[in-house]
């Protein structure tokens, strides 16, 4: 059930210490989420029209190795929570076998007056 | 007419060439554009309130000496060109006197159904 | 021992959901750290010179309420833990009284090589 | 002799007037040079290291149409320009037939020692 993208790093990734900048990789993990559940038939953007929105309570992420500019990294993602209103992504950032950040991020499902609700179950299905 | 604001640069402000990363200076743009206008008591999210908003059409941006970490810089601003639906801001980012970047944008006045309209009269005087 | 930074929102924080962009709040807290150590005399540009640089290792952050375009926020600083070679910040992000983010940041202290390296005395005298 | 690359939008690309902020086109612009130029075999990095940069000396840069949410665009990169130490990239990014924004970059070889410097025949032969 493991997903992955590829993830090129430009300049633009980077800070001056030569490395990527630390806030960078949850720009990486939001693209993967999207793509994890694009890949499960989960398009963001309907779910949007429908009053229904993901975002994100809570990240926990811990910075192994730094990454570099040039690098072609691998941005994993797996859920490791699922409950009726919320689920738990666990991601990791490598190069080849090198983890060069790992993070588990809890999603909020929320509805147009911005309150938690529960996910449709054909949504879970998908999801699963 | 000249108004200015101070900008110091953090680590995310800069990339691994150990400078301002280019595109960020955009960034600094649209802030000292917001402050330059609140400063003759336009406020943007009223504006948009009531239908309008303003779209950037054009930059022109030289960039003629590096930004740095820790640099405490100054971005000036002032509008060089008033048309019925559209200014001209003439911008500029230095380092005590030293110019960093250079830069005219053209930003145009958007109604709800994103067609160019023409600022109102009061609008105009303000901007003055 | 609280220290605070004020931080107005602009477009470029923000995203098309309407509300400051997750990651974002990562360089709030990386500008408040730089102020709060500035603050009490370490200039982290010396620091590098000299060959010691801090890196951030994990970041356990919570979102409570969104921070919206145009908002003016408080971000505030404590050191929570003071080790030879790493410290923890506690921060949050607050619109008046009402708590936007929640963080926990450790920080470890590098030398030129990579490796954790015990600061200065003198360092860890300024820090407290 | 056109070159395109692909760029998917997320959250992180937009912001809250809900399509693409401005300044972010310039990171897609610098990704599609990084890749013309890798396609011919030359590497920024490699540069670099043998004390060769490429720095942005100006861009002009003209928003047709806004870029949103879950766009898929195409970048597209040629070089309509090229001196000893300077080059001149005409770019655009399009979804489908449609443009959305346009801009001309020149670029300029630095030394080490940051002034402009000739490209080797060798590296202009590539580039061309």
């Amino acid at each position: 059930m493991m997903h992955a993208i590829n993830k090129k790093i430009y300049y633009h990734d980077t800070d001056c210490g030569g490395v990527v900048y630390y806030a960078n990789y949850l720009k990486y993990f939001e693209e993967a989420r999207t793509e994890y559940l694009a890949d499960r038939g989960i398009n963001l953007i309907e779910m949007a029209k429908e009053g229904f929105l993901f975002v994100v309570k809570k990240v926990d992420i811990e910075y192994k190795s730094p990454g570099r500019y040039g690098d072609k990294l691998t941005v994993t993602s797996e859920i490791t929570k699922l409950r009726s209103a919320s689920m738990q992504f666990t991601q990791e950032v490598k190069r080849g076998d090198l983890l060069i950040v790992a993070a588990k991020t809890v999603l909020v499902c929320i509805d147009k007056t911005f309150h938690p609700t529960a996910m449709s179950d054909d949504l879970i299905e998908k999801i699963k």
